[in-house]
């Protein structure tokens, strides 16, 4: 099913080269105040030619409200959003449904659904699936940012280059925004920056990871086992195309660590109860701590390059070397960055509202 | 809720101090052929007293079947097995709700259900809850068994000890079994155990990593986007007491990884379509492509450690040194492993029903 | 929620005055074949214009698709349908949050969702969202057909006035798609029609009784308990503004019926099981028994009259008298046709789904 | 499925002949005061042996709570409780595998499930799974009671057999729960008893009606459309066996009326909204609007019936006369009081938690 969550529950449609991309948001509390401005100006941030090199395809993704907000405020009724498609070359994929691009879901989907997929563009598979996160979630981080609950997410890695040092919430916010690769810190991003070029350069691609903090959010949020603040965020992430590990707090780090160090002690400080140490990730037995919520996302290279690679023709069984045309984000990590923010906002307030805090 | 699972969907109930602990399953295929035998063997494996140095809480998991097993097939009805607790010192928890354990849920479930929660041993956030789940994936392996889909959870890593290279999938689950740290690795395994009893000798605990491959699975299982196969089983994984870290295939790696390298190239093999390395960890798009599953599971340390740590005492709000007694396990990845493992089956058997396959 | 059923899942959205009513389905099968002409017309059948003395608002419903469907086919992706509202005039309604009008959601919608609620036109209560029922309906129907599996509503009862026999299915599914009234039988559409027009000279409406017949199911549709057809039909019945009773089969003659008299004894006919009574309305322990599915559902007489009546002044809660301005359908019954027989389609659609028969 | 609710969330689970028959029930306040007590009360209500003629199977239905209640509070976890089968023989039950008993779900079941169905005692279609429901609603009542929302079920008709006049809650309550037949109008009562003698010496059965009543509910309890009051209480209703009709406030009579005389108007009493009449039974656009919510159930005469029968022999394809042995209740309705009434209860507090009344 393309439904997620519980309270606020997203259902996304379209498809990458149908009419349009869209979001059924159920559950957003009545009389929110809900502006459409800042729903656009997080597609924004999504759409391409910001970035070095970003996909030359210009979608101008204009924000459509069909349902569910009157005079700037949530109905209490279904909202529903979408963006119209434009600038299609559908035709080009039509050979992939024989020869099936490697890294891409072409072949799986092909076996799954028969010759019926609309496969235009990765149909259902597209990451311009994520425009529909990015509605979802920005409807949701104003209702958060209502609460005090506000959301980070930036570009930690890409390829060989890394962040040092991260920057506090409020300076990084602002300069992840400014930056074209999504990276607070100036001296990591031109380094990032050169990584994708280099990339770019050699007809390939190249992958990173984005970190998230989640900040101001109380303690208790998520639920014991399945509905675990883990569990549902990292269920989340994994539907965003090309991830491929998420981690909280420490992460595979605990594997050699002792108890005595990933153990984070209590301490008290202005009369609130904090840890000293962060290993938990914000979260103890899938609830919040009262600590930043923190973890990453790795995305691998964008599957799409230039170069030749192997491949089979399905029908014939037999191996052809493969071209695939068009241009293509060589790094799609700083358009994943306020994806991952955004879908981390419904996770968060579906929890909320669960657990009755909104 | 307790709840997950769409088409097999399991609930878990009962509290590690309560009178049981127990897993409610429906959908399992009318007439499937399902061994108690197989249940209780699988529950063997998660009770401890085979590892180095596991918890002396002496757990008889006798498994109870009171609805759904009828001659030893699904009646097509909800089944819902139990074990009951026995064994439980329950006077040493009521501590713990003033002066919260570092690493365990102890604060922010004080703070999210106060005095009410049943407390005693974790409640329904103790480890002894996955029982449970072990009991749901003991019978969603044998109708996957049926289906010639095979599971196989084993330790990678504990500690600073790694295994070095992995055994063909048929010879390593009979030394997984055999062995007391579900390492098929014998050099590794007993590098392995000196971690642990290092650990516990220091006063201490270590964590480690489960790999888990899924094999035999058809082409196309899962769902796009919210039941990805990453997602659901991301999400079955972090459900799981302790882990912090899931990752599929290359996983973190494929941050620094150019798609060139990543990209799994197609070809044939005995007229099958196999891809040459499986950095996909066998899954594009969130189906599977017919290359074995394969992903890692990041166990933090144990938090309980016999160590004195600094805590807050949660009424006078002021730091209090804390001595956790009793004895626990200095690493539960040896009885994590059966966890994954059959966790997985019950992920693996509902995205197969989702999708048709059974 | 705003969404019903579990692998046919529907969720409607959009409010009366807002800009559009819709409805996105998850579940329709891969690759059936969906006419947009053929739910253009059932949107017609419910649109006002036809019936004697149907409200002068003119909706032109003109369907718009804009996901899952591609080359007349459904795509497996969510179907996302809907109809632009045109000719609303809105400003009639504010008065209505303050004197509730008696028969309408006015009064209890005011309290449950105060000044934020988009109260317009009735908002989300109004019988105009039934348009996004046929929508869901009208594409699942045409997945039935092509499994032999046929529906028919038609009005037994408006007023005093009864159907005095029914006619076979084939010829009455004609006789009611021709009728203004939605009755197969023609003396009785007459005395339908009179009634309609009796009341409307009053300044009054009238209500009425629609029936249900489904053919073709297969045996063994539904779910013991919760899924039973009873259950889902009837939940889905009540969901339609204006009905008060739901029956199948003897419906509430059974309570002064014998067991003798009442069970449907079994006989065969050219090898097929069949009973010689149908008492059961078709269903027998929630699953179908192989003869046609039938019920009855009552629906109210319409709420808005132009009679004045009493009503509250809620804010000073004294005695007003009302006069509702503006043209209103004196009688639901001929619209609500359509409305019960695509509505039922998405229900069984589902529970055919659910239990693999399609 | 076997589930049942949104945040008031029941599964059942069991057999007739099987081990037990229970419920799990989520989403019970945390910290609920509990009592055991109560729940064993109403499953006495449901038990035979205190009607007139009831079924000789002595169902010893002593409660066993398993998890979710600790020191008579609800702790937040999910509720399991159940009762065992005792006294059941189920050797009578295989011959209906062939030749269907009339009335029974024998035959759908049969072609549904095929001979691996645990058939015995009707398996999960009997009458006996409705302890389950009284379990899960008799924990409901005492939340709902806690916030003055009171439940009364009580039998209106058996055979030819109707109440008169219908006397206050209060009253009403007493007297439905000291009489045999479960109505509170002593002379009703006398020839309702009467009509069950006389169908049991013709070894016949014969139907009834049950009606219900849920006060001190608030406003706007329910939700537009799919969570209507009258969706979910009718989905529930029709999940207990033997169901024919379910209808709302003026129900059926509705067909006949004109808006003037069926629209309740409103007026004041003691500073509180009312309406003079209910033709509603309590709900406008689904949602209650403090006015009782009233209904009725209609249930068919007991399947099971001395007299010889016409049925056929599945695998021979020809005509059988059966006989039923054993004792069966020649009337449900007054066993069916409790079932109603504490059904209602689950879904009572199932709306009003989503509401976030509780």
């Amino acid at each position: 099913m393309n439904d997620f969550g519980t309270k606020y529950r997203i259902g996304i449609f379209g498809t990458s080269h149908g009419p349009c991309v869209g979001a059924k948001v159920e559950g957003c509390p009545l009389g929110s105040k809900i502006s459409e401005a800042v729903i656009q100006a997080e597609l924004d941030r999504r759409s391409p030619g910001k970035g070095p090199l970003t996909t030359a395809r210009k979608e101008r993704d204009r924000l459509e409200i069909v349902s569910g907000i009157h005079n700037g405020m949530a109905t209490g009724g279904p909202i529903v959003g979408l963006v119209r498609n434009v600038d299609a070359d559908s035709g080009a994929y039509e050979v992939f449904k024989r020869v099936p691009r490697p890294g891409h879901a072409d072949y799986p989907a092909m076996v799954k659904y028969g010759g019926h997929h609309d496969f235009r563009g990765g149909g259902q598979f597209s990451g311009r699936m994520t425009a529909a996160l990015v509605i979802a979630g920005a409807i949701a981080r104003q209702v958060l940012e209502k609460k005090g609950v506000a959301l980070l997410a930036q570009t930690v890695q890409i390829g060989k280059a890394s962040i040092k040092k991260e920057l506090p919430f409020s300076i990084a916010e602002h300069a992840v925004r400014a930056s074209a690769v999504g990276c607070a810190d100036r001296d990591a991003a031109a380094l990032m920056t050169k990584e994708i070029v280099k990339a770019h350069e050699a007809q390939d691609s190249v992958g990173g990871i984005v970190k998230c903090s989640v900040i101001g959010l109380p303690v208790g949020v998520g639920e014991p086992f399945f509905a675990s603040m883990e569990s549902v965020i990292s269920a989340m992430m994994y539907s965003i195309p090309g991830v491929k590990g998420v981690e909280f707090g420490s992460g595979f780090k605990c594997a050699a660590m002792r108890g005595s160090e990933h153990n984070d002690q209590y301490a008290t400080r202005g009369g609130r109860i904090i840890t000293r140490t962060n290993n938990a990730g914000g979260i103890l037995g899938g609830l919040s701590n009262g600590m930043p919520v923190e973890f990453r996302v790795a995305f691998k290279p964008t599957s799409s390059i230039a170069r030749p690679q192997m491949s089979v023709d399905l029908v014939e069984k037999k191996p052809v070397e493969l071209e695939i045309k068009g241009r293509h984000d060589p790094c799609i990590v700083p358009r994943a960055v306020p994806v991952v923010e955004n879908a981390t906002a419904c996770v968060v307030l579906d929890l909320m509202l669960q657990g009755g805090f909104i």
